[in-house]
Parts: C-alpha cells; sequence; structure tokens
C-alpha cells in the first residue's frame, strides 16, 4: 500500500463521521424496535430524522463532490478506491432527485406506512390506494432520474441487487415456477400427509430461547460482539463489526417462529459479523445486497435449520428443552412436520418450496406498476388472481392478501426479487461448498465453524468490495442459476413425500 | 406569548439540534452501560466521541454567539430569555478555555479514569498520583479562566451547585459535623445493638425487583416513560422527558443494594419526568444541579425507604416477596437493622447518619488541593487521617481510602459537596412538605401521589428555570439551613438507640 496522502486521510475522516452518524442512527433504530418506553418514541424520532437528514447532507455535500473527483482517478489505496466508488453512487443516486421532491417522499413514506398499518387491520385497500398511487409515481419518476437500459423497473432493481435485470429474471423465474408447481401437484396427490400436531404443543419462551442459544453458539454467533432480544417484527441489524444484534419474536403456541427465526437472523448476523474489520468505518462495511444477505440467512435457515440430517442429530438436543410431548414424536415424523408443504396467504410464514412463488406473484405485479401496465386500484383483484394462479388459493381479504406486506408502504419496489435470488444463490453456494465440504458430516458433528469459515472465505470478509453477481460468479464461476434450488427442492421434497 | 420573532425560530431550531445530539450521546451511554456487547465498545466510544465533539463546536459556534447577542435583551418570551441565558453560560465557561487546553484535558480525562480504576484494583496510589496532579492543575487553571470572587474552589464548585461558595460551606459543614460526631458518640456508646444478620440472607433477584416495582408504581415512575435495566454503577439517565430510564445492580445477599438503590434513582427519574414538557427541546430539560436532583434521590430514599411509618405499613408487602427467614424478624427489628448506624470505609455504602461525614472528608480535601494548600502526593495520609478524625477509623488500604470514588479521576472537583447539600434541601423540604402534608400519613396509605405532586409544584415542574438557592428559597422561604437534616437524625437515632 502506498503512504496514504493528506487527501485521502481527511476522506477517510469524512467517512467515519458519517459512520458515527450511521451508527448512532442505528442504535436508535434498535433502541426503537426493542427497548424504547412508547412514550418516548415521538421525540426519538425527531432525533433520528434529524441524523439522517445531517447523514444525507454530507453524502451529497459539495465537500463530498471534491473528494470523489479528486480521488476518482488518482488513489492507489484499493479501500480508498471502493470507498469512493460507493460514495459516487450514494451521490449521484441522491443528487438525481430534486431536493423538495426528495423530501415530499420522505413524509410521504413515513405517513403512508401508518395509513398502511391501519388500512391492514381494517383491510380495507382503497384507504391505502390513494398513498401507493404517489408512492408508485414517485418511483416511476425518480427510475427515470436514475435512469436505465432496457426496462424502468431495472433502476429500482439496482437499489437492491445491482446486476439484476428484467431480463434475467423473465428468463429464470418462469422456468422456477413451473418446476415448483409441478412439484407442488406431486406433493399434493401423495398419500403422505405429515403430522403437524405436535408443532402447536405450549412451549415455553425460556425453553426456546436456551435451545436456539446452543445453536447459535455451534453456528458461531459471536455474542461478545452481538446480543439477542425481543421484538414484534424480527430483525438483524449492525451497529459496528463488532456489535451486530439480533432479535426475535416466540410465539409460544408454535415454537418455529423463534426457533427458524433466530437461525434466520443469525445467518445475517453472521455475515456481518465477519466483514473483513479493515472495511470498519468505511460504507464498504456491510453486506453487498439484499440478495446476498438473504442467501447467508435462508442458508442457514433452510440448509441447516430444515435439514435431515441436523434433525437426525440434534433431536436429542432439542427435547432437552421442549415440552414432554415431543418425547412421544420420532425424529423422522418430526422433520416431515416441520417440512410440510402447503399452500398458504402469508408470505413470510409459507414453506421453503411454495415461498418462492409469493416472491413472482408481488414481482410480477409491481413491474407490471412501474410498468404502468396496470393501475394501484387493479391491485387487489390482480393479486388474489395470481395467487390461484400460482398457488391454487385466494386470500379471503386483503389483509391476508395484497395488504400483508410493509415494503410497498415504505416505498421499497424492486426489493421483493431479492428474497428469491438469494434462495438460489444459496442452493448454488450449498451445491459449490459440497464439492470441498461434507456438508451434512458437518452439520451431524455439532461444530459449525467450517461451513462458517467457508462462507466467510468467500462471501462474508469481503463486504461491498465485490458487487453480488462478482461474489456469485468468484465462488461458483456461474452466474445465477436457478436449477440448483430446482434440483435441491425436487430431492428433498420427493424423499419426503416420496414420489 | 408575543409572537415569536424569525430569529427566535432560528433559535429554537438550533437548539433542538443540539438536543438531538445529545440525545443520541445519551442513549449510546446508556446502552455502554447497560447493553453493548464487549467487542463493540471500542468503536462505540469513537462515535460518542465525535458526536459530543459536534454538540460542544456548536455551543462555542459564532452561530450560537450571534444569537445570544441577539435575542439577550431583545425577546420577550421567558423560555427564550432562560434558554439564551442558558447558552451564555455554556458558551462562556467553554470560551474561556484554550481549544488545545481542552482536547488535552478530555484525552487525559479518559485515560486517567482508565489508570485509576487499574490504581484503584491494585490499591496503588502512586500509579494514579502523576494523573491527579495533571488533573488538580488543569482545574486550577479553568478555575482561573472561568474567575471567583473569594476562594478559587468556588469556580469549580459553580460547575455543579450555582451560588453555593466555600463561605456557606465552611460555615455549615462543621457545625453539622459536630452534630453528627456528637449523635455517633451517643449511639456507639448505647446498649441497643441491632441484629443485623436477617439482611445477608439470600434474596433471589427477581424477588427483589418485583417488590421494587411495587414501590416504583406507588412512587409514580411512569414505565410509560421509562425502564429499569441491570448495571454495574447504577445511574439514572434522562433521554427526552417522556423517557427517563433508571438502572441497578443487584447483590442476592444482601437486598439493600437494589431495593434501596431504586428508590433512590426514582427520586432522580421522578424529577426529570415531571420536568414542565413545554421545556423540551431546549438546554433547560433537565434537573437544575447537582445538589437539587440528590435532594430528590435521598429524599425518596431515606425519608420514604428508611422510614419507620414506611417499613410498618409495607413490611408485609415486603414479605410476600421476601425470603421465608425474614417471617421470623418483627417490623421493628427489621427497621432498626436497615438502620444500623456504623462507621464504613466506603462512602456508596454509608448509613444515612456517617454519610455525611465522608462527603467532609472529601470536601476539606479537595478544598485544600485546589487552594494549593496541600500536595496530591500526601493525599492517602491525609485521607487516612482526616477519617480516623471525623469517623473513627482508618481504611487498611487505598482502595478503601482515597481511591474509592471516581470523580476525581473524572476530573470532577467541587461535585462532592452537591451530596450533602442535597441532603439538607431534602431535610428542609421535607420539613416544609410536612406543614401542609400529613407525610407519614400519606406513607401509610401506599399511594405516594400527593408527595410526589408537591414535589412536582415546587420542584421538578421549573427544571433549569430556577436555580438551585432560587428554589430552596421559593419553596422553604429560606437559604441552606442544616438544622432540619440535624433535628431529623437526631430524632431518629434517639428513638432507635434510645438515648
Amino acid at each position: 500500500m502506498a503512504t496514504i496522502t493528506e487527501t485521502e486521510k481527511d476522506f477517510m475522516d469524512f467517512l467515519k463521521e458519517q459512520n458515527a452518524l450511521r451508527e448512532a442512527i442505528s442504535l436508535i433504530q434498535w433502541d426503537l424496535r426493542t427497548k424504547i418506553p412508547k412514550k418516548g418514541v415521538e421525540q426519538r424520532s425527531e432525533v433520528v430524522g434529524y441524523l439522517a437528514q445531517k447523514l444525507h447532507q454530507m453524502q451529497v455535500s459539495d465537500k463530498m463532490k471534491n473528494f470523489i473527483d479528486e480521488l476518482k482517478e488518482q488513489t492507489s489505496d484499493q479501500l480508498i478506491q471502493k470507498s469512493v466508488q460507493e460514495c459516487l453512487e450514494i451521490y449521484e443516486k441522491n443528487q438525481k432527485i430534486p431536493e423538495n421532491e426528495f423530501k415530499e417522499y420522505v413524509m410521504l413514506q413515513s405517513k403512508s406506512e401508518a395509513v398502511w398499518q391501519d388500512a391492514r387491520e381494517k383491510a380495507n385497500f382503497s384507504d391505502f390506494q390513494p398513498y401507493l398511487e404517489k408512492l408508485v409515481d414517485f418511483n416511476k419518476k425518480f427510475a427515470n432520474y436514475w435512469g436505465y437500459e432496457e426496462n424502468i423497473y431495472d433502476a429500482l432493481l439496482h437499489n437492491f441487487e445491482p446486476g439484476v435485470t428484467v431480463k434475467t429474471l423473465d428468463e429464470v423465474f418462469p422456468k422456477v415456477r413451473k418446476s415448483l408447481t409441478e412439484l407442488l401437484q406431486k406433493i399434493q396427490d401423495s398419500s403422505v400427509k405429515p403430522d403437524t400436531s405436535i408443532l402447536t404443543t405450549h412451549f415455553p419462551k425460556k425453553d426456546q430461547k436456551n435451545f436456539s442459544i446452543e445453536i447459535l453458539n455451534r453456528m458461531g454467533y459471536d455474542f461478545d460482539a452481538g446480543r439477542l432480544d425481543d421484538t414484534i417484527h424480527p430483525f438483524e441489524i449492525t451497529l459496528n463489526l463488532n456489535d451486530v444484534r439480533i432479535t426475535t419474536r416466540y410465539d409460544e403456541q408454535d415454537f418455529r417462529m423463534a426457533v427458524f427465526g433466530i437461525i434466520h437472523e443469525a445467518g445475517h448476523a453472521l455475515y456481518e459479523q465477519n466483514i473483513d474489520k479493515k472495511l470498519e468505518g468505511t460504507p464498504l462495511a456491510s453486506g453487498t445486497s439484499m440478495g446476498i444477505h438473504e442467501s447467508q440467512s435462508l442458508f442457514w435457515e433452510n440448509f441447516l435449520g430444515r435439514n435431515k440430517v441436523f434433525w437426525e442429530s440434534h433431536y436429542d438436543l432439542f427435547k432437552k428443552y421442549a415440552p414432554i410431548e415431543f418425547d412421544k414424536v420420532s425424529v423422522v415424523d418430526f422433520y416431515q412436520a416441520v417440512n410440510e408443504v402447503k399452500p398458504s396467504f402469508i408470505r413470510i410464514e409459507a414453506d421453503e418450496l411454495t415461498y418462492p412463488l409469493h416472491i413472482m406473484v408481488r414481482y410480477e405485479l409491481e413491474k407490471a406498476l412501474i410498468n404502468g401496465d396496470i393501475e394501484v386500484k387493479e391491485l387487489p383483484h390482480l393479486w388474489n388472481e395470481k395467487m390461484v394462479e400460482y398457488l391454487g388459493i385466494k386470500p379471503p381479504t386483503d389483509r391476508e392478501g395484497v395488504l400483508q406486506d410493509i415494503h410497498w408502504a415504505g416505498g421499497d419496489f424492486g426489493y421483493f426479487p431479492s428474497y428469491a435470488l438469494g434462495y438460489m444463490y444459496a442452493a448454488q453456494f450449498k451445491h459449490k461448498m459440497s464439492e470441498t465440504l461434507d456438508v451434512d458430516g458437518i452439520i451431524q458433528s455439532g461444530d459449525f465453524s467450517k461451513i462458517r469459515n467457508w462462507l466467510t472465505e468467500n462471501i462474508h470478509q469481503y463486504g461491498k468490495l465485490k458487487k453480488p453477481l462478482d461474489i456469485l460468479k468468484d465462488v461458483t464461476g456461474e452466474g445465477l442459476n436457478p436449477d440448483y434450488l430446482v434440483e435441491y427442492l425436487t430431492t428433498k421434497y420427493r424423499n419426503i413425500y416420496q414420489f
């Protein structure tokens, strides 16, 4: 590394200041969702608004522009070079939006979330419709400011999964859908019907938590660099690379919520805890995209947590914490129960196999919205139609339909595909990993460190130093390929449902 | 209220920005002392340093100076006027210190605290001595920058208890000391020896906590505007007026630590929760001084928590949570046990009667240090001498002596007197309150709201709108008067020790 110049040093200091604001904002968000007493929220919201505004001002400041211009071509330090690129992307993305529109949009977002929450409770789409219309209009406008090559929706996809386009998705998703619906048909035709009654046995929170902590320790989640807290909508949040917190919700009538939820969030957390510490203080110190992040959480949740060998080797441990009723259930029956496939209305409660179909419903609709092919007011009807087409069931009300997710209310169009992409990435990584590691053997041993180390070496450590598709290419030697996911699901469910 | 001018509005917005930083810093401090995983601390310290620096820069900025100059004489709004005065005090206090000295001092403080912690553990004063010497030198220099009328130590006292001077303390403290040492002598000569063996009965944390929460509810601590968490060194912290958190430490072998500690911190919290909400966002939205704050915590801890009527009326409730062993102890014996007077080395473990003597040891020494009458290296020896003179006991090592408190390591000279002042204020308030309220009757009823309302009406609501001695005068009609405290202690302990 060449000696750092005065400008480079000033730039890094400027990044550290932004990082301090980012860390303070993250702590406030964590506190807002886990600890804050209810009367404190109103004033705290002002505080976070102020800090976010300060951060935004720094990101689009002339000072930032000058650093970018000065360092873009000149720096020989790779870390600084990548940081400059990242800052340039943020700068351009934000600069292209006129300030008054940005402000109006931020206010619309927070108002819309409140309206959506209320509308969902009442299952009344029409209350939410005018807000959603404005949000769609803003996003179309922004997409045009940002620019795109083929499809306007690509500009929004870029925010969550740079490199992935409508063209790719329109090739990949229908293939996957075809395979999954065929599989689903076979499953529904099968005479195997898992007995799931055990799943709703009363299971005290403390025992769910203690079992989950055993698994977290085996996964290598570092409690000296994180915590586990209760919340309503579970999330992982990174305060800094040595303080990566996870949260969960306990349902004492269904342990799956917390047990699989914790493994999922810990998958996100392992990614962040294992980013190279030399990235700390730069905008590169986080996961590279929503899709790659989801590949990590789904890898652990599904490929480990819903794995047959995992339960064969961990069911005794589980029973140490579980209610006595589980003693009467064999590991085979238990494994089949937690892997039951059954079309359902709510995405976040979907099984492994139908989950991608939920994503495709959303993708098709939001792509059509942004392209102006459909109107917001048609959404409830079209949603239900798609659900029948893809999953064979029709939501009884919009609460279990188009109003279930927060994403659109927050203006997040282009986000949903990441969930399905992450799942496919995870299957690709798993396949690659299996070439050099005896994955099942490692899972059986109860010490998962070799798996974690593989993920760290190939994915985690880079943070945002590599773009998502570059990571995929570097690790697997190919681009997005849905075959591994389809193969995994086919093998797994053929086994369970014996077709 | 006159219509607010453009400048006044801008000023209030500027204050809100500072307040946002203050709130973020407070949340970080709370998290650092209650929740943060250990590896996260290092990076978080940088964040809090950055935010504190930003706040400091705003407080001493030209922008602030311009607001002060423009509004000092002109504003007709009382809230703005008082805010301007407060900002002016902060501005002048900070402006008078050259920037390089300020920076050096801040670094010295944090280094000294670490050195002190280590020195205390090893009971090795000489490691800490050079740092303490520098801290004393800085404080003497700062005191000269700030100015004073009679005694250089007054300039430091002013930071914690504006209006109180060496002249006052040198009149009041010796009187109190004389009375307390006489009382102590009578107690030691008494044949009454409370049996304290019950106090160290194993008492599960959860039960201590549940009893304490019952008391918090009776005190009117608002859990919708606060929380109770675990920590090592208990404290109260205000994030905003609707988020006032308290913390405690549980010793399962001595319930007094948590039970009295929680009442104490809740006394601080009630003060802050009941400040007039219209002060939110200004620098006036906090307790007016260390002394008045301590008057509130000590009022509840001692005048309620160690009160005979309180235990007579609450011992049954206590026994619902306490271990079965307490069933064999009468309320009289219990009351005497928790009020045992016995000279001890550690200030924070001292009983009600000897506590002020601990403060006087510290006051005499720090006053002499700042006046150059003694040298730092003489401290261990002089400390032990004073302890023998005031309390009749000599600490076995400096760990139980001069090294026990963090205050000097943090550069806080002039702070200690607040503890004794607060105690005297509390006795004065209690006396005044008793003229219109049947305090014991209210305590007996289990609903303490009339007491809390009296404190809110007379003290809490004003925040920093009134200076400490103005509050004292407005409430009691007189200045600092130690007679009420002496009278309270005399009556109470004459009763217990029957002299």
